[in-house]
């Protein structure tokens, strides 16, 4: 079993997760985040935690996901359990002697941790918020490779449901198409419900899809993303039908010479809140500040939503690897909403849009 | 605005969180999972916590579902934040004076925990867990009827796709028709992950569709379900392609043996761990013990995974209105896996098996 190796993306994670472990004086890491736990081992079953500490990774399921970890992780040291999972960790804490015992405290309930702590005998959970997140800020080759395919798929099935697109057609039948597509082309699943918001509709920034239906004049906006290889990718569409609405076709402008400028903001260095203060700013002086109420954007990797916040108060100075989507919008009560949404990868020189569909207005227009 | 009320089965759900209050000295509590928020106020957004005291419900949101807090729950207290959450709910209970908050003890994080105790001022947290889960433990009229529809569009989805499989489709192609289909049927999405593992792969309790593909003489195990109005379905048929392979053959009747006979002596009063040993016995009895490594069921409901448990150590007295799985399974590693999956619900005289799609050995052959 330690005869082999991890591969050298998970070796290079784990050796990285280790120094902070060893700057904090940690003598283990208990990793029960799934996430964090696939990000760390490539074990990608739904029941477990990862127990690393200096020199080994231990992966504790049970016996469902038994052959998963096998398939997975077999350069791991599996302990299939019987009962709990907190007894099974508190039982190999005790074992190994573990003293100091890093602990997702953003992810691990109050419950959950009080148990723990009486299962946990001279172990000392330790609360490490940021722990291992942060290590997942800058993406590796290996991420972004899987997120340009995540993108990929999630615009080849938006193209083709675009032309499918009709009067008549209600919301939910264009979601159900949508990722049905996504799904025939490779994806594991949508990334999170998607939106279409077809009319006033769009003034939700989270519309559920309904039975409302396309007419002649209708905005249609769709949010979507393909989860594929465990990453996410997270696009924005507005879309007109036959005309467009002048009150939506003034606020689309505003929004996409936002967008445009705040991009154009992103290199290594800058703060987020930069970046969102730019697309604000356009938004603000064209007299829809109160209309823009939500961030500029988030991180995108295993998780649709994650580090970095790409809002007004972010500190957060830009790094080449972080990935992020570019969403500004505009919501007008009664009337329907604007978004438009990108994803991006900072780079050395400054920033790539991943993401490739047009969105020049007249484009929009079915 | 305190003019309106509340509909009647939320009034009524209220009521029953406020007797909990009572006996607990609680002067308000704070919910933060969402699926308990919808069932305490119908609110159906993605993000905010409701602050329920003696008279009043506190719905704080941000302005993404600000809309949706209105269409939702025009009778609750609305407040939407600017800053965050945490922030929010702190100034509310200082300004209320709350002397003892009750707190999602299993779904808040440590995390959280810290940075509420911090801005709360007077107000302690209470841990209470179970509370206001175990009040979702029995399903009310709504409820049952909700969960009749997921399932009721779950199968009528899983009738045209078994019609269309053919040698030669993969498992993510069967995966994404299935959820298409219950899209089209009018679910919100699936349940979960549908799961469809053909041949060897039915051997994974577990197992994500992939690129194998149907053959003569395969075993296909779909494990799938709909989610309607928020509520899930979940069931699991093994179909077979022309031919039975002899061993999966007889564990099929092994299996569906012990799933009817289970459900025999589902009846108020009964513990549930019971009912897993009615099964398990069942299965033990043929030599197949071992390779049944999970529970016999789970509680259905806002969540696919709800209590009560239907496990071995279980002790939970069964009761009327609740809905749960019965599905055991017998997996046989390299060869494929069985597991036969029905949704029932508790009544005053028995149990009703509310799905009723066939399960015959002879019905499961395409």
């Amino acid at each position: 079993m330690a005869a082999i190796e991890p591969p050298g993306h998970i070796a290079e994670r784990l050796r990285r997760l280790r120094e902070v472990m060893r700057r904090r004086k940690l003598s283990a890491f208990l990793v029960t985040d799934p996430v964090d736990q696939f990000y760390l081992t490539g074990f990608d079953g739904e029941d477990g935690a990862a127990l690393i500490s200096a020199k080994r990774v231990y992966l504790i399921t049970d016996s469902r996901f038994d052959e998963v970890a096998d398939r997975d992780a077999p350069w791991a040291n599996k302990i299939v359990r019987r009962g709990g999972l907190t007894e099974a960790v508190g039982k190999l804490l005790n074992r190994r002697r573990v003293r100091r015992v890093g602990i997702q405290s953003s992810h691990m309930s109050m419950h959950d941790a009080a148990q723990l702590r009486r299962v946990a005998g001279g172990a000392r959970l330790v609360a490490t918020p940021g722990v291992p997140e942060e290590l997942r800020l800058c993406k590796d080759a290996t991420e972004v490779a899987t997120i340009r395919r995540a993108i990929d798929i999630a615009q080849k099935a938006f193209t083709a449901t675009k032309r499918r697109i009709r009067v008549g057609l209600s919301e939910r039948q264009i979601a159900a198409d949508l990722e049905h597509e996504m799904r025939q082309l490779g994806a594991d699943a949508a990334s999170f419900p998607t939106i279409v918001a077809v009319g006033p509709n769009g003034s939700l920034p989270h519309a559920r899809p309904g039975d409302r239906r396309v007419e002649r004049g209708s905005a249609i906006l769709i949010d979507w993303g393909a989860r594929v290889g465990g990453y996410c990718s997270d696009l924005t569409r507005v879309m007109f039908v036959a005309r467009i609405p002048p009150r939506l076709g003034k606020v689309y402008q505003v929004v996409l010479d936002a967008q445009l400028r705040a991009i154009q903001a992103i290199r290594p260095q800058v703060r987020a809140g930069r970046v969102d203060a730019v697309a604000r700013g356009r938004i603000t002086r064209a007299g829809y500040g109160k209309r823009f109420g939500h961030g500029l954007g988030h991180g995108l990797g295993l998780k649709v939503h994650e580090p970095p916040r790409v809002s007004r108060l972010s500190k957060t100075e830009l790094q080449p690897g972080m990935v992020f989507t570019v969403e500004p919008g505009v919501y007008l009560s009664g009337v329907g909403g604007v978004r438009i949404e990108d994803d991006v990868l900072v780079t050395s020189e400054g920033v790539e849009v991943l993401s490739t569909l047009g969105k020049d207005l007249q484009e929009m227009v079915l």
